[in-house]
């Protein structure tokens, strides 16, 4: 499975890689308005969750959460943290875990389509991967 | 837990009840545009998906990935399954999963918060609750 994956390469160009866990690729979006990773399993030709088998759905559902935590307190404040599986754009299988606040850009609505595109400066980048880190490895190992 | 439970009232009167799972109640949501369902964890008091235990939240998969599938066949044509846990405006823990076409209302947008409301009229309610009874009967049981 791992040998065939290729991380799509809208997913790859939007998102900078962060680490792997068992499953998935964490990766963070170079968005500036929104504190926002995507967990991206490498399992080649899943589109659907059910794709996956129900093993890997619970392993899933484990860095999901693992990550929703390490999120939440890295992008505080953070008064929710949506999670989204969409696929309309981009078929394969990725995950959106998104920090929002209240009086976000966006904010009640969702992320996704909202307003133009604003590039991540390099500065702002290296502040939230700093900020992740010890969080993800507090969930997951170094 | 369950007899703390109550389902929050904007999703009550928003959406039906169909048919209680081991962990959710399935719904499904009164607007026309989409055939869309919602899985309310019986859990008093989760708002966020890591607010379920591991347990809970195995069998929350096992839930979402059986009611999915469920849907996608129910609603053919169907490109792609959304599924999205928000939470920004109803903090009750609830999935949205919903039935996407090339070409409905959003597409290939998201759907909440798109447009105005249109209130699925009786008899197309009950198609959908009669296309979709067996197929949750299939992965869930009768």
């Amino acid at each position: 499975m791992a040998a065939e994956f290729q991380t799509d390469a809208k997913l790859a160009a939007d998102s900078v890689f962060i680490r792997a866990l068992p499953l998935c690729d964490v990766r963070l979006m170079r968005e500036a308005r929104w504190f926002w990773l995507l967990l991206v399993p490498r399992a080649a030709g899943a589109e659907e969750l059910f794709d996956l088998s129900e093993a890997l759905g619970a392993q899933l559902t484990r860095e999901i959460n693992g990550a929703a935590r390490a999120l939440k307190q890295a992008a505080e404040p953070c008064d929710k943290i949506n999670i989204g599986a969409l696929g309309n754009i981009v078929r394969q299988l990725h995950i959106h875990l998104i920090a929002r606040h209240k009086g976000d850009d966006a904010w009640p609505g969702p992320v996704w389509g909202h307003g133009a595109w604003q590039e991540l400066q390099n500065r702002h980048l290296t502040a939230r991967l700093d900020a992740l880190a010890p969080l993800l490895a507090a969930e997951f190992g170094a």
